[in-house]
């Protein structure tokens, strides 16, 4: 029975749910509920954004398509590394020891040419809707003090990054600065000259073995091959599939959702999960509880590029929300070199938006005040590029900075705690509200 | 190939993975690998110590049995709440409520008996090995300026876990704050009395249907059943399986293991899960990825209770690796009263420990100076019972704090990237060398 119940809860909203608050909001929040069609005509519309939005005339598509093709120029101005298999990054470290061996030999000395990561070299690329290196490289010879040490952390990365794709594993950032703690000192230093090599050998630091700690889930519409296991999305309760630290292991991505939901925080993802919201609107929802961590970028890029599905993000109504859907679309600064393969453009901002909070009629005492700190994030956002370039954003941010005001997702349980699920999200794909 | 190279991998230690090192320490470590014998002859060790593990005369097993009896004296003096389904949880609810009711209509007025929660009614009961909470109750009368405000509050949390127990869903502490935060005013106050709710009922917070977010993540010899999906863990690739929130939701939990392995982090885990370590010695490897959080706690208690198997802990070695452990052993004392239900007597302590970085010959520069603030932390956990009850780990504790030295996991990578799962803790497994 509860089977059954479970597997058709999310199908209709049954009588119990309808609250009885003598708040004005809230019945109005209910009459809201009047106002949704039928699944089916929701449905169709959905597949016909979906449809829209993986036919590859898109500007959005394009690009992907663009970044994921590994021969991009190499004479460009701009540094794009690229995922690789282990074969192609083994060959070409061996190519790039072979030229120092070489210039070695012939007497020109022992040295690496390695790109600048300087912020100075950053900049944003409004075609590319992303942050780019400049290609600027600098000479890293070991017959100079100044670089000596470097060089040699250099060459020992190298190795042990040779060594470790020989064996096919995969290690983490830690366990690298753990094999020569004498030599890296600490392990800043370590770090740092990952990602030289990274930007050197311009492959990806996932192409190179060495993976982020994970913390994202995933649940919905998805199977796909963890490092040879089959995961169905589908099957997997409440809790929700662990997203793998090694993209390179996942393969066999197939789908049937018509979108993405991308969801900031823990406590929504696993309300849809318990609702089983994807089998109501086909979807794959996934979360990075919070701050997004690279093997969540890099899985929802995946899936992005594969499955060709709009994505819509659900996430606070404050600037920090906003925050987390730049560092998926746009990427963290530093690491501008990788940002090709960790940014997925056009993700959609489905809700919650500060327009939301009246159109809802989100009760005052569920909206909180911005901070000092707010406002002024708030405000910088207004002047970055990814903002400006989409009216609707900057109308919406606007919105928050003149009534000061900001919610959680979790504000909508103020009108039912399944009100996310059932009227609010619903109402907002039918009406295709998203920006 | 790589399907069959994946499944057999952890089988035998390749040539390749002999590391030419020319360091002392390193070719030491080296030579721990033959004193290895065939993994059937430890397999069998490990039988024997899991057959005397669930043998019920053992103290743990007893102890947990009867945490498990939610029928355990009422009358005791200390309150320990229980597991309990929704209905027993709803008619608890009902009884209290009507008792409030006769009170009213006898002329006695509207109060509640509330536990006690303060630090002071907090003990450490040997017997039990946790924290428990002494059974003392105060009146929570509505007609008193002093707790009109908390009344309203507790029969409002009553109201709403009545209401989420009749439908059927979980939902986490946030979202009942948000339900009505007109009332409540900040989230702390819902919590507290969430707390006292949970005491007066007698009933765990998860059994309430509240429940809190999930960091924690399984993979290895274990199927159970989430929210009725079926998970095999063997076949969660590396990511492994999200531990679900709702603990409830988890049934039908099967396993061929011979023991489990509590990991502090993360990056140990996914070495483990890579070299599919749990096929060459049968095991379940969770983690709660540092501090564990109640769903890991509750769900590490649920495999302990029904399968009775040991419990290994792979920790760092420093004073806050021991704090962990004492977290999943003795619980925390702000759910003192739900310690029953969260905590794991008996799990050993496999390692990193300070006498193995000697033992190992863990080079000098993999180790760190322990600072002033560990030291402190150290001292203080000389005091607390559940380290002196053990004479191993007062032991411990103590070379650690002479030498001043601590350890990550990851410091075994100096011997190589899979030395962990290669050497170190097969050979842990075969000496039995646990405390």
């Amino acid at each position: 029975m509860s089977e059954k119940k479970r597997r058709a809860g999310a199908a209709a909203a049954g009588p119990a749910s309808s609250s009885k608050k003598p708040r004005a909001a809230a019945s109005y929040a209910e009459s809201l509920r009047s106002k949704l069609r039928p699944d089916a005509s929701i449905l169709s519309t959905l597949r016909s954004f979906a449809s829209a939005s993986s036919s590859s005339k898109s500007k959005a598509a394009t690009k992907l398509a663009a970044d994921h093709d590994p021969s991009a120029d190499p004479s460009s101005s701009y540094i794009v590394v690229a995922d690789q298999d282990s074969a192609s990054v083994t060959s070409r470290i061996n190519r790039l020891v072979l030229a120092v061996a070489r210039s070695i030999l012939s007497g020109r000395g022992f040295s690496f040419a390695v790109p600048s990561r300087a912020a100075s070299n950053q900049v944003y690329l409004p075609d590319l809707d992303r942050i780019v290196l400049v290609r600027r490289e600098s000479a890293r010879p070991f017959a100079n003090v100044a670089t000596a040490r470097k060089a040699t952390v250099t060459a020992r990365v190298l190795s042990l990054v040779h060594g470790v794709l020989r064996r096919g594993i995969h290690v983490t950032k830690r366990d690298l600065f753990y094999t020569d703690v004498k030599l890296f000192g600490d392990q800043s230093q370590s770090d740092a000259v990952l990602d030289d090599v990274s930007c050197m050998l311009g492959c990806t630091r996932s192409s190179l073995h060495v993976v982020a700690s994970e913390k994202g889930v995933v649940v919905g519409r998805l199977v796909f091959h963890d490092d040879g296991d089959r995961i169905d999305c589908t099957r997997m309760g409440v809790g929700g599939k662990a997203i793998p630290p090694n993209i390179d292991r996942v393969s066999g991505i197939e789908s049937d959702a018509l979108f993405i939901l991308l969801v900031e925080k823990d406590a929504a993802f696993m309300r849809l999960a318990e609702d089983r919201f994807y089998n109501r609107f086909p979807c794959i929802i996934l979360t990075a509880k919070g701050q997004p961590d690279v093997a969540t970028r890099l899985f929802l890029r995946r899936l992005k590029v594969e499955l060709k599905l709009p994505v819509l993000a659900l996430v606070d109504s404050d600037p920090y929300g906003l925050k987390i859907l730049s560092v998926y679309m746009c990427g963290s600064k530093n690491m501008s070199y990788d940002s090709a393969n960790l940014t997925t453009p056009d993700i959609k901002w489905l809700g919650v938006r500060p327009s939301d909070l009246d159109k809802y009629r989100v009760p005052e005492q569920c909206r909180l005040p911005m901070t000092d700190h707010d406002i002024k994030v708030g405000k910088e956002l207004l002047e970055e590029d990814f903002v400006k370039q989409n009216e609707g954003w900057v109308k919406e941010l606007e919105t928050m900075l003149r009534t000061r005001q900001k919610a959680e997702i979790q504000a909508l349980s103020s009108f039912g705690f399944q009100y996310l699920s059932e009227v609010y999200l619903p109402l907002k794909l039918q009406q295709q509200d998203w920006i």
